[in-house]
């Protein structure tokens, strides 16, 4: 409605309400004017349903739907499903072009914009959390590890006879998965065990780079959100070796973005060394559903040929779900979040240190590690558990606690034809078994509280396995 | 409710009622079992109310729904904003697990279960189409440009020297750019003049094959749905080709599933010679919003490792989409689409060369063409228009007719290196400038008449540019 | 998003394109503005996403949704749950004020501006359908017989010594009930039987206004759509003699509006005699869910007075649902369905007729009621089913067939302290048990077929009743 | 899904997932059976989804979503729009049959049930608040002044010679519409002034009980919730008048109930003397959109009654509203509310009296009203608005304040025939103007702080009138 509509609205209903309504749509305007002058993350989170009125104003800019619209052509964003289409919010035409997944489609200038805007917020994001160095990011609807292989796959243009890319061992069969669709061959460098924590090895890093010449290795693909007991790479380090050896730098990322110990570590080898991209997962870091990430890094132009790497168009979805949290949470709200994970990691910290040593064991010292932590599973627990720790994990997972690892030695995996031993451990040797607890964002005290008491109880009654006939969530906290 | 349930409320409301309600609900219940029972896509449609009852019923089987579930992992599909939490039906999980994005996620059997009909639907809907030789596909959350990349790094692990594509020229750019994009060397084979058609050169093809030797060449890479003029590639003779040089053979048939002649093609491939996979779009065929694609295969094993590909977890959005859409259609409502379709290329072909003909134009000859065709605008419609008849998509796109391509000779292209001539026009001397239309499924022969009466309206009024400030689609047909 | 607004877009979206996606906007708007200019129910239907968006647009009218408000007061429509908030789009004021159903409230400028159109448009269709004689209607958040209470509560402070209601038999129990609930003394005036048909006796009415005299009759109050054999009420005449002595006329007009030959006995008793108002429901002639009828007449003041006589706010759930259907349908689309209704009530009369005769019944002969049929149950159908036809009603509504009536002599019934004798048939003597059906707006044709195949066998099976195990309406046609 | 489907489910997902959804759907079941079982409003409020879930398990046992069902009645709950059909859940029969709107529709089960259940939570709410003397309710789709109509037309049939209704002077329009509109004669008892309060004059009441005669009474009407400086009745004493002359007695507890001295005084009018019904609005208290109230008291029969007069089927909006406001809050989350709103009154209460002191007016002394309360206008504050202190009402409502009352002598209005000399004031003679605002359930103390902020600028800058032109809500305070 426009100043006409209101105009004519003075017709049916008494002229000072629907003036005193003008006013208060002007002012929402204003709003979404000033979101589009200064293209900027908004410092408060906007509600919910002007979210969504901004998500139909987009809509409304797309071709399938304007009035009068006809297509001719092979892709009219044309959709069966009232519910589907409701459910995009009747934005079909995904984002992306020829080629290019950041370019603007003529048909769709609402998708296009809602697209640009998400990558805006997506670097406003990367800067606040710790990154300032970032100079640009694409926001892209692949999970972290895909969006890794785009970055090898851009390299290689750079790097045509490149073969190797030098990767500090981290026990996430994507992660590694990722150079191997990407068509290289992995360098696994072994981590260094340093007290508890498992810390990366420079000395093997550069070694390699010699060794192999550093002409021939695609990249050194780096690590910092990771289980504990390992820890974040030695970025910093990392970063100058790769300046030294003039060898691309790739960071995964995944789930650092909630961590400014992990930010600063990428902040500062932006600084004094070389990083070509590092890449998080969107649902990891913003709580939206599986399936984007941002691939960000301090130099436009590189960050510019991965965003032509993308053949064709893409999925919305994660632009869209993206745009949505960023806007509702703002950037107090997301501060907050930010604020209450650091918050939960010390009062998990805490809380699975006291069970720990109520039942004989103890928490990994793993100072490094923002995020993740361990218990040791060396001693009583086991003797409680029964022979095999592993089993915990089941049991806990059967009383609805989802998310802990149970690392015990023995099992080795080889995962497309290179052998981890011990995989899951991030080391050939780690001198214990362990159980591995996370305060992502999002993670609440309740979360803590149910987790503390089932684990207790589980470590409590492993005596007498026996009479146990646990009957799904509801019920385990009886 | 179960039956104890519906007993209780018996205490409520009267007996003869909640049995009757009970008894349909049953009937509804034996609705899903059926569907997990058999696996098949549905021959009649489910309305949109049970279809959505069946994703909440699926949600409740993903842990972050579940009630007392406490989450202390990194990943746990905590969603922030519930306008997108509920868009997504509360399925924050997405697909795929570590390397493989057909694997189950303890954490999400509802997902999983979601994402498993899903494919079996797909490889159902190709078998449908026309290609009973399908014996496996995987749903991808990308479209077709890097579903294809993703079957090009498969097959790098097989061939691990090959490194040339053979490609008979389809002039667009996401198409090449994906052979690039997986890092390989495309090799253009330049379309045959026959008539007005643009066809493949199979002689072509095999003295590259020769010259280049088929160890060397990875794979030919084939395209079913384009643009007319270009008609689809001789697949039959192409796949015979690959059987005996034993080399791997993609097929692009973005929106090819449509149309029976397309399927037809690859059904003929398939039996008498090699065909590793083709690819299809989910949004052209399926009228779904973009991002997905299915990748089908006559092999088991090979469509196996391309889903063994994909490092991690994935977007479940597209399998949403395409799972509510078949269930929404059933067998029936899709064969009617395509009935329709079909319906709607003749009315279009009958309608357009109606118009060419008024305007001393012609509607190219494109008999293997079934889905787009072209009308020339060698004569009086450039005369009309003025110098330059590229003006005319432009013209027509400002009334509201999306998907028009105007092609005429003369724009070279680079892109990623290589040099097209023409670009667009699939050959580097078309005899002509003409315009193209499609039609694609879910067109109407509302459509189809708005598009006629603008084209000839526009093509009418060219002599006088001058007077022209049309404004917007709703002014454009008064 | 106003001109500004795009302008800015123009910054991160090709020109061209945001400006054609201006020009869509504005095309919209102006649909938008046309309406509040014409203030006429638009001919064509509007697509579902416009008529929300509007919804929308109207809501942010409304002090709740302004930003920046602060509610000081007792009732600012702040809503608890965001399910409920959406359900409402936000919409929470409800309508009228301080006594007054149709007064504009000043915290709810779009509320209050949804109420008037959907007003508006709900007189529109009161003509269109065929009572040009309307003059004025008001929509009530309440179903028609708390409406016709309304109505004899506004009658009342007109006649203050009236004390009796002259009604025909219907037997219904809210149409009498509505009378009591007012404070009424029902005076009862038996149908005659004329051939098969129930019909108004009109001597008896004027004899009872004789009797009582007209100053204590506070109105005559007469039906149109009913179950047959009751056929609608004489009205030209029983308007005629309310004319002639001065007595109000209230017509309870439930779902007469479907049927053009109930609006035409209307439009006429207007023309000739005295109407004060009909009422008619909103779920039974618009398609929306219980909750709204419409009080229209053809003087303007007496429905002002009616709309004065509410004490209070009242839900705007009604308004809301019959603003987005008749927006949704268009005056096209409703005259389309009332097409549609009239073949439906010949084909469910053929073929009813069709069953009755196979077994030995017939279709009663009624022509005066346009909507419902009744076929007699007095010979054979009677045999088939046992002693004792009544239980066919509960046959058919555990094989799903819901909205049957068997009506068979014998059961008489007090309500409110008035003896119905044969309560059902709307007479005291009916000489045959009946089946009714009734084909009303909406009815597809497999209703009918369902329901005639299932008729046919609940008769045909009735000697064998022992073997009956019928499980639910999904098996019942089996 | 039933344990059959979860069983053919793992053919397709891992059974050890598969059995643990099953676990958690049949934990979620359990959740369900309790509260059919019990009966009762859950003490912990339920997430939204599993609110929803239940919805549509109710919409299921209504026959318009049977699978296979057919209607060939009149009132068949079909639904033309989808909107409007998803916006009820598919629940479109209403609520009520026949003439009672407590009654179980044979058509809807699910509607049905879902009545019963909003009614047993209705009563729940009421004793939890306070008055546990309350033995029946019935909810009704009509806001609070149409309920009084009710009650009073049920009283009617009781004493059908009683003319007169008792009414305690509260000068809010519909509460004495309400009376006229049931058809009877308001005697309006003037209330006392007793230092700033408004009280009952119970010796006026006394007096005109015996003047008029007991029997000729219909009813004392008395108030609840009332804006200062009125307070609410002495219901206590009323009650034992009522008792003492055999004379019916209704409140209307508009927005009581989230006070618990109004429940309180009710409860003990309940315990000591007489009380027929109480009636409350769903909106004030419960934050539901407007549309509903409860009507309760202590004795079973008289709410039966008060249920029966209904004549016909009612919207189920308001019940489907409070069902899901009130399974959201659960007890805990409702008590919660009443808490905070308690806090919000004590500081409204300060902050109000601070701004009051600084511009040389005052608090009134309201001690007896609990939820509103006024400032006067008397001295300065006037002088600083200029002469005419009622355009500060105004003034607030264009900087979105809502809900402010300004109340300055000399406005006397003409109700229904009555003559109220100083119409807002609740007396004929109050000695000063003054404004009043209300701590109401929902209030925020962002409210409370904004509201102060431009109350105070609003009394600082009436000097300088001349200068304004303020635009809407968002830069009130700047």
């Amino acid at each position: 409605m426009n100043s006409e509509c209101f105009g004519l609205a003075e017709r049916l209903v008494d002229r000072t309400y629907v003036q005193q309504a003008h006013q208060a749509k002007q002012s929402l305007t204003n709003q979404i004017r000033t979101l589009l002058e200064h293209r900027k993350w908004p410092e408060e989170g906007w509600d919910e349903a002007t979210v969504e009125l901004v998500l139909r104003e987009l809509a409304l800019m797309d071709s399938n739907n304007f009035p009068g619209n006809c297509g001719v052509g092979e892709r009219e964003a044309r959709v069966a499903s009232g519910l589907v289409d409701r459910r995009h919010f009747r934005l079909g035409h995904g984002i992306g072009r020829s080629g290019d997944i950041s370019a603007i489609q003529p048909k769709a200038a609402g998708s296009s914009l809602l697209n640009r805007l998400a990558n805006i917020f997506a670097l406003d994001v990367i800067k606040l959390a710790g990154v300032r160095a970032a100079a640009a990011c694409v926001l892209v609807p692949m999970a972290t590890g895909m969006g890794i292989v785009l970055c090898l796959l851009t390299l290689r243009h750079q790097r045509p006879q490149a073969k190797y890319v030098l990767w500090p061992r981290i026990d996430q069969k994507s992660c590694f998965k990722a150079i191997k669709t990407a068509g290289f061959e992995a360098v696994v460098i072994e981590n260094r065990l340093e007290g508890d924590e498992l810390r990366t090895d420079l000395a093997a890093v550069e070694d390699k780079l010699q060794e192999l010449g550093a002409e021939n290795v695609l990249c050194v693909y780096s690590t910092t959100s990771c289980f504990a007991p390992r820890v974040p790479d030695r970025l910093e380090e990392l970063a100058e070796l790769c300046k030294k050896y003039d060898v691309p730098h790739v960071i995964n990322n995944a789930y650092g973005v909630q961590s400014s110990k992990c930010m600063h570590l990428i902040q500062q080898a932006c600084r004094v060394g070389r990083v070509d991209a590092f890449i998080q997962s969107t649902d990891k870091n913003f709580m939206v559903p599986v399936g984007g990430s941002i691939i960000a890094g301090p130099d436009e132009r590189f960050i510019a040929e991965v965003s032509k790497m993308y053949p064709g168009r893409a999925s919305a979805s994660p632009s869209i779900d993206l745009f949505i949290t960023l806007m509702s949470l703002g950037r107090s709200g997301y501060k907050k979040l930010l604020a209450e994970r650091k918050e939960m990691f010390q009062y998990l910290s805490a809380e699975l240190s006291r069970v720990a040593e109520e039942k004989g064991e103890r928490l990994l010292k793993t100072p490094h590690n923002p995020i993740s932590m361990a218990m040791s599973l060396s001693g009583s627990a086991a003797g409680h558990v029964g022979k095999d720790v592993t089993q915990l994990g089941a049991m806990l997972f059967t009383r609805c606690v989802s998310g802990t690892r149970v690392v015990a030695p023995g099992s080795d995996k080889d995962i497309a034809g290179h052998t981890f031993k011990n995989f899951g451990a991030h080391h050939d040797n780690y001198p214990c078994a362990y159980l591995t607890a996370a305060a992502a964002v999002g993670m609440t005290k309740t979360d803590v509280d149910l987790f503390i008491k089932r684990l207790g109880k589980v470590l409590g009654k492993a005596k007498s396995r026996s009479d146990e006939r646990e009957a799904g969530c509801a019920t385990a906290d009886e």
